[in-house]
């Protein structure tokens, strides 16, 4: 027994044994049609995203950047060399069930907002025209107040919030009926809102359906779609940084439908890199003075964020992720006083290119200073596109094994990790990962690993 | 029990309690002073190092950098708020109780070696002039053969290598008894040897002494210090990429003296950056095209590193992280053909100050790709000063414990971790930072870590 | 005499001798002290050029980045071998021979103020502190609509426009009679003032000086210091964008008191590059499809540019400069679309060392696009000191010659150069030069130099 | 006349007239064809430039980049706003009349060529094929000891060099009798040939030519083709870095033969950058410490520089560049001591878009240092095209004026301008520019500018 704790993989006792586990945790098999339900589907991330599975159905293309599909895990000690997929590890849906409706304020099919949005090579999207082509947006819960500088018109006429939230409703079960569905996953693609705190009506479900029925100013559009979603029994996951279900009432809701909900703010270019970045530079304890960091991008994206309201919500969003991986309270003399700024510059000779530059002052032994300055040329969608699959196939898995409410083994792909009530999120993308990683070897019957590994020395 | 496997916190089952695990390691206290040998005390990084440890103790510098002065470490979990400094949770010797012993090529004292040097201020050195004055190096064990561009004359005379080890345990164990040290580690700040592999005669004990004994063109001048510190009973870690103590003569011997050992080569500027930046990009599932790596540094180790020779050495060290981080083997469409190139390049103008270009030609989603840049102005001696200090720190608690032989939880310092046999090195800096904490948690007696943390959700 | 025309310097025809010439500009000797005139005195620029002026009085500092001090000027053709220093072609006020007065709204003097701004090494300014301290500023014209980040006490009582000029010409001539001063430059080192356009009371000097007496909101501070130097008799330029002597009624006003102004606003870091690199590209007919600058300072400049208001008149400097060296109206396919953008952030970690990050999107052969990327880790006041030498000294010249009004050949120095009525302004920095140097040549009674150079070829 | 003194337009006396000047320069019209003869012909840079005239005759692309296309010119005072075109100021061949004739070690035609050198969209080169796929390669003269990493079969099998020449001539001779050609223009686009030394060989036409037929080793393919272009009367520039035609045989044999001559190595991407720079820098007399310029390109250039023999020719022509700009003779102080280093990476992800990286170290008032780092993503062939067209067009313009042997006004186009004897090379772009556009306003009978411009100040 005493050899066991020196090993680098927990212990996995017999109380706890698959067969035990699997009481807790019934995975259901994955068997027929996963229905995707995305709000912003004519976005550059959506269609980047559809136009990838398309591609890939057809064997044009190939998942890059995507854990569920092409990602390893190691299972038990080192030496015994086993790093199988993960989705051969553990039954995970298949791209091929998977079934796309979606809603958008602007009219165009997938393959014209596919071309529209510029991302992929014209080329390739003209070979999956046909595709494409038949996936049309439905029309839009909308409101201005929230994202001013979009002027579509492909919005619902219902004006009552509540009746909005119905007639979504009504179309999911539609959908499901009519296309044979067997599971649903909501991913918000919409663009983000302006930046607004939670109130009492956020606080309980019935304060919040009293809200939506009086059009309530703090109900906006991406709450509605969270609630039909729950109400459908869909699980949700936010891609930006407004609030959407991050509110008591929805997340009580979503205890109360078994579903299981995630966000905020899919983690790509920049953010991805400081989650990178910054737990190795507080690895060494090596102290900050301030980390400037810029973007300049050119993609509707860019367009929205040049309105400083809604700017607000990212800047929130972004800036946070230091706070919590530095832990200035614990370490004041390193991490107590650094300056932090975030720029987001619309820049339309990039279109859909983001580009983000960073500078990062650092100092180490006696106070000595350095810099870092990363200079990161990504690609918006492309970053984002697997992080919407994963999204939906884990997201689905985790409806399947009964986990419910919030998903904290999600936030390896969030900027903003939701989390539970009472616990910090967790910022640094290796803790994120190790979480997930560990997650999925629990719900596989597998030890966890810990990477202590005496035991190789003490045999 | 179920509850228990949920946990982010590993189970620390009752017989494996705190009492049980002592028995194993038994951890005795830090009491008396600390021997540290160094050969190499005349250069940057040495004396970088012993200027900090002597404004330390004058309260003009503090030890930014240092894990074991700095660091805090999560105990329990996070609704336990728990992080107190590792050196509270466990007991580490005290700066106050190092006492400097070392030799070099060039005979100046240390604070005019610092002041060559040219990586601290002026006024900070000469307020230390006194305490640095008193530090003087002795005769080195020295072959030109190893290092052509070292010019200096401060060496011994005796050319038998045998005899030369035979004179370096004289000395340690005169150091010992006239200054009254209770235990000893010796840390290579040498420069970096030309590159040779192992080969026979490096193979036992017995073939080692023997070729020692005959000048054998296979024993190079740190193999000779490795030998000579363990028969003395002191932990010894190597700075520099060169074999050194990293052949089966060796690690066998230190197991039969019980002394830990620990290396290759500290890591500092760039090919820290890289395992910081190459573990971020593997989770996400981007694919790498190349990597290429070029510096600029005008110090000592610059001018050594100019010659082809050395370079390979370190050329060796610093391409093996990205193949061990990246698993071509496991992951051939995303790392089967990446190109790696790292170049260093002596410039002058810039002194101790090293400054490293990376260009990371990544891909994603469907193959797009970007690139990733990455300019570290840094200083090379800055950062390895505070890894010489852990490295003297925890190779000496190993000792205390009883782990002998190679101490692979150091590997968070090393660009090429020993490892034992049959094992492949860990390079991912955050699986290396695990390893060593819960190395710390698991001395101390307290749960490991694995961030799995269903727990919180799930009571 | 076809040779000449082959010539790769100009003619010198016999009745445009040097003896003609000095009919037109009769250069005078310059005997006597040069009073130098400072608002803003206290402040980053100002005291790192004074002090840098100390220094260089007592040998401890050389005066690098002066044109006018080490600059060498090239004399008839290549073959000739003749590049004297400029200061040795032209007779020039000696450094020695300057004497500072000056007025800021904060009171420290000299040296106090230099320590504050923490561009130079406190040990340098400690070794010029009996001289520093006994330059004190006196009280400044100050209005806080017109820089609101600033909160100096060190301000005049009297609250009438007119009179305020009228005590800071008493002030003047005082200073020259103490001092014994023979001639007098006054040049502008306060901060940006908020931005405004030119109106009616800036048409004639007689609406200037009633709006002065009626206080009118379109008087600033520096347009009061600029008519006072002017009255007095001393040469004017403006270190800062804001209008100042930029408004017809005092440029009629120079002509009349036969000064010579130049402006507006120090060109160093960025600009500098910009007008360095656009000339550059736009020779090889690359085209462009958008320029992003950033900047990162933490001095007052910073601080005082963080409101928009003073940023605007900044931004408006800035961004003329590329529409002026691109042509877009005659390049229309290759410059006719460009976006442009500046930001100036304001980051307190690094002080005075100002950065700017530029990224460049051209594209060259069938429209193929490259960016370059350009990161400039200057130092503000280190490139604007010698800028305020040059004036000083070149100011100086033109009013030995005679050379009254704008002085275009100054354009060198400044973002937005001042230039005639009817003239477009020239950006290009080797314009600039060349006009400059020509310029000197032509008052040195030297031929011009156009580098046609065909004579070497066909003799 | 004294005002004419003033202008920033030089005089252009009568007897200078534009009628007496084309006594000395008569320049005939440019009719009929124009042959492009090319060693290199399959090379990226060949073919970028061929498919680039072959799609602007089909109106599908833009000959940006190229001053002969659609460069400006001022003409005269700024007050007359006269900036034609340069083609509507001076006859020019028109590029639907160039006819192309090349040499290649590799047999592909010049549309698969075009497609292997991956520089060009498919699609774009698709749509041109018929017309690439008709301009075939010839045989080309090699001699492997000069480019070793090159393995081409389509090799003349003569051995004789001076035979080789023969053969050339022979076949230059029928082109142009066959296709009707009027003038012709060769162009080396040929690799670098490795580095040595002119010897005495080289010194006569005599010497050279009896070294040619006897196979001397210091006679290079590349000095064959120049020969044979000469005595064919073919202008001949050269784009490589090799000697060619820059031995005093050749520039004798040049002004014989009535044929104007240019070289060497064709201005691309970081050194154009360095002369846009470097004379930035030294107009501010900013000092200089060191400049490392590091460049990784995965095309067949870079496969060639890869190899040390040939790198060093390059490497002479990069290293050059900065000692002539910044005169450190001349400068001491400021450029005495400059640290000059270049490093070609091959690196193969990157294909023709080269990437280079320059970090400059450079030193302002009192010393004070700073840094400019640039990122320069370029694309090298898609630069140097512009140049091929350029040097074809203003070659003939020579040729047509009479301009015969060095051609110094191309130095705009080249790393290491080629000068007459006991002339140094002038590498500042700006100062090549002015020479150019001098020189073609001299062509043109128009005033040469020269920027003085007090006339507007002083009427």
């Amino acid at each position: 027994m005493e050899k066991e704790r020196l090993e680098e993989v927990s212990s996995f006792p017999k109380d706890r044994s698959l067969e035990n586990m699997k009481k807790k945790f019934k995975i259901s098999k994955p068997k027929g049609k996963l229905g995707v339900l995305i709000p912003g589907i004519g976005g550059a991330v959506s269609t980047t995203f559809i136009a990838g599975i398309e591609a890939y159905k057809k064997k044009s293309g190939k998942l890059f950047g995507s854990l569920s599909q092409m990602g390893t895990i190691r299972i038990g000690k080192r030496t015994e060399k086993k790093t199988p997929l993960i989705k051969d590890l553990i039954d995970l849906a298949k791209v091929e069930d998977l079934e796309f409706y979606g809603w958008d304020v602007y009219p165009e099919d997938c393959y014209n907002a596919t071309i529209k949005a510029g991302v992929l090579d014209k080329n390739l999207v003209d070979s999956l025209k046909d595709e494409l082509e038949q996936i049309k947006p439905n029309k839009a819960v909308f409101n201005k107040k929230f994202a001013d500088n979009l002027n579509g018109k492909n919005i619902k006429k219902e004006k009552n919030y509540y009746k909005l939230a119905q007639d979504l409703i009504k179309e999911i079960k539609a959908f499901k009926k009519n296309k044979n569905i067997d599971r649903l996953v909501m991913i918000w693609c919409g663009s983000t809102e302006i930046f607004f705190k939670k109130s009492k009506i956020h606080d309980t479900v019935t304060s919040f359906e009293n809200a939506m029925k009086k059009n309530h100013k703090d109900i906006s559009p991406s709450m509605i779609y969270a609630y039909a979603a729950i109400k459908c029994g869909a699980a949700y996951a936010n891609g930006a940084p407004n609030l959407s279900v991050d509110i008591p009432a929805l997340t009580t809701l979503s205890k109360k439908y078994k579903v299981p909900i995630a966000g905020k703010d899919f983690k790509t270019g920049q953010t991805l890199m400081k989650t990178i970045l910054a737990p190795g530079i507080k690895s060494r304890l090596l102290g900050l003075r301030g980390w400037f960091s810029t973007n300049i991008l050119g993609n509707r994206d860019g367009e929205v964020l040049d309105n400083p309201k809604n700017f607000k919500t990212k800047e929130e969003s972004k800036l946070s992720v230091l706070e919590h991986i530095f832990q200035p309270e614990i370490n004041k003399e390193l991490y107590g006083d650094f300056y932090h700024k975030v720029r987001i510059n619309y820049y339309p000779p990039r279109g859909d290119q983001k580009e983000a530059w960073d500078n990062i002052d650092i100092f180490g032994w006696l106070g000595y200073e350095m810099q870092i300055k990363v200079n990161f040329l990504c690609r918006d969608s492309i970053l984002a596109a697997p992080i919407v699959l994963d999204l939906i196939i884990f997201m689905d898995l985790a409806q399947r094994a009964g986990m419910l409410g919030i998903q904290e083994w999600m936030s390896f792909y969030f900027k903003s990790p939701m989390v539970g009530e009472n616990l910090y999120p967790e910022h640094d993308l290796f803790i994120q990962s190790m979480k997930l990683k560990n997650t999925l070897r629990y719900l596989a019957g597998e030890k966890n690993i810990d990477h202590l590994g005496l035991d190789y020395y003490y045999e």
